[in-house]
């Protein structure tokens, strides 16, 4: 097939993988460091998340060009409660730490029944079910937050002050199934999707924003000068302020404004820490089995997923996702013409 | 002050507490169980949530006429994992158990850093803030969430599945101050609150229900007859699914739609079990203190409380309770007259 300049690019995920860790090894991260933030790309290109694939790339190594990020960081891992195990990302990337955390925390959630991991002191950019979806992947439910930089007004409030400050929630499926995941922003939409609006001179839905003097607007422009609202009003406010004192406060780290009084404004992430919780079903349901021999819990859960199903349109939160999975290695992927030209220009070094 | 027969009665906090001790006496509660529902009770009248307080003593006093509720349980801890404890309410209401295992969940949380209580086999009719508070009034994070009975439908579906599924999370503040708590239900408005635009023939704002074909509807008879929304669209509805899968599966109890299925139709609580996690902050900050001297994640828990508050009309989620709970203790709470003739004749058993 020809490309001419105009058309995307097509990408195998063989290919997508091997691209980030050439730009990366460009750049001076290490092995490890490169490793971990290539599979985090290529697993979201792979499950057509493009916001946090390859997109990412050129803001991933803005932060390590600029002297924010530390490209050969080693995190550490310290025992700071028998529940809770905190990794310090060193001033590196968050996958890295999120890996090395990994098996502390699963074996912590195995012995206690409920365990806690705090990323501290790193730079997180991409989406929370790699983390959420690897614990239930294990058996553990598992649940993720994180802050930002300040986009969201406060209940009652017209100014930014909380991070788009997402959410994720993963539950095990077992039988070869893919767990049950759902990742979404605090906020009622992504950043990036106001921009995009505002290049195509698009309207933006009511409820995304509000202009600096705090009124309702549906002109993108207003809203980037303005306030981002949170998802579904005061409600979503209280979940927001719960992921800055969880993924703030409660484990050491910043807020989205202190991380956005802090931040360089290189384009890249910015710092802040990460509350990862596993529980073990096991632990909790008090055992027992179905009458089919599968535990009770899953076996409990199946039921009510078939609920779900069962009604006409209805589907679960990472269908989206997994019927990508199925397609992707078959189909490669796409990215646009100028991004590739960018990314090509980023692996020359 | 004369008291017509149109006009509401007023009571003491103190009155409210003893009225309600007198109806679950006369109704064979056992004093444990009666002064557990009437503490609950009288500190939502206290809280102005009139919702929770003696508007509900007639839907408690109907399950244990119907002989759903156990009026005498007797609540039973059992220990889990070190980081799990589940307290069996005995076929009896809520209220009793979490106090009984409230001292097992903070004894375990200080030492395991976090711990998670599992309350099963109870009825549950009350808000889930008191457990929350009490949490964080011992110096811990609480989180707490429980089902209902289908009222939701689920994300692309139209009939209900999910019930009102309340999410409650608590923050201590220390200093005397009372803990940052909110307290919300996932559906987007209360049931309640549909039906009293029934009653006063007011149409429902657009994104409460559905009717029974699965379109937006403002009737609220045809909201009731078809489903109500999560609050925020598919966010809610992921929301209301982790709550189902939270206090059902994973601790061993009944989904919204089973506890629908099993219920009696008393108009009173329906069955089903409650999630309670609690994390020690000191476990998780890894100590350390702020340079006045307070514990760090407290001080800087209170830097973004204060950053919130700075902006003209923004406010705490819990500011408009504890407005309530300074206020009644001098002026006492006002309840309908037909309630309280309800209530009058209850007392007589």
């Amino acid at each position: 097939m020809s490309s001419s300049m105009s058309e995307p690019a097509r990408l195998t995920l063989d290919e997508v993988h091997a691209l980030a860790m050439e730009i990366f090894d460009a750049h001076g991260l290490s092995r490890d460091q490169a490793t971990a933030v290539a599979d985090t790309v290529a697993a979201a290109e792979r499950d057509d998340c493009k916001s946090h694939g390859l997109f990412r790339v050129p803001g991933y190594m803005a932060s390590v060009k600029s002297g924010k990020v530390t490209p050969d960081a080693v995190p550490a891992v310290r025992d700071l409660a028998p529940g809770v195990a905190r990794v310090d990302a060193g001033n590196g990337f968050a996958p890295l730490a999120l890996k090395v955390g990994r098996e502390p925390l699963v074996a912590k959630a195995r012995a206690q029944g409920i365990a806690v991991l705090a990323l501290v002191n790193g730079y997180h950019f991409a989406a929370l079910w790699p983390e959420t979806e690897a614990l239930a992947e294990r058996g553990l439910v598992a649940f993720a937050c994180t802050g930002y930089i300040p986009c969201v007004a406060p209940a009652g409030g017209i100014r930014p002050l909380y991070g788009t400050n997402p959410i994720a929630f993963a539950w095990p499926r077992g039988e070869g199934r893919p767990p049950m995941v759902f990742d979404q922003a605090t906020a009622a939409c992504a950043r990036g999707e106001i921009m995009i609006h505002e290049r195509d001179g698009k309207p933006i839905p009511e409820g995304w924003a509000i202009d600096p003097d705090g009124n309702p607007t549906t002109d993108p422009a207003a809203g980037l000068a303005g306030a981002q609202l949170p998802f579904g009003g005061y409600k979503g406010a209280a979940l927001a302020l719960m992921v800055e004192l969880l993924a703030g406060a409660l484990i050491g780290d910043l807020f989205s404004y202190e991380a956005g009084e802090r931040d360089n404004g290189d384009g890249g992430p910015s710092k802040g820490g990460e509350f990862v919780l596993a529980i073990d079903p096991a632990r909790c349901a008090g055992g027992g089995e179905s009458a089919d021999g599968r535990a009770a819990w899953l076996a409990h859960a199946e039921s009510l997923f078939g609920k779900i199903l069962e009604q006409d349109g209805a589907r679960l939160p990472s269908d989206r996702r997994y019927a990508a999975r199925r397609r992707t290695p078959i189909e490669g992927i796409a990215i646009p013409r100028s991004l590739h030209d960018t990314l090509m220009e980023l692996r020359a070094g």
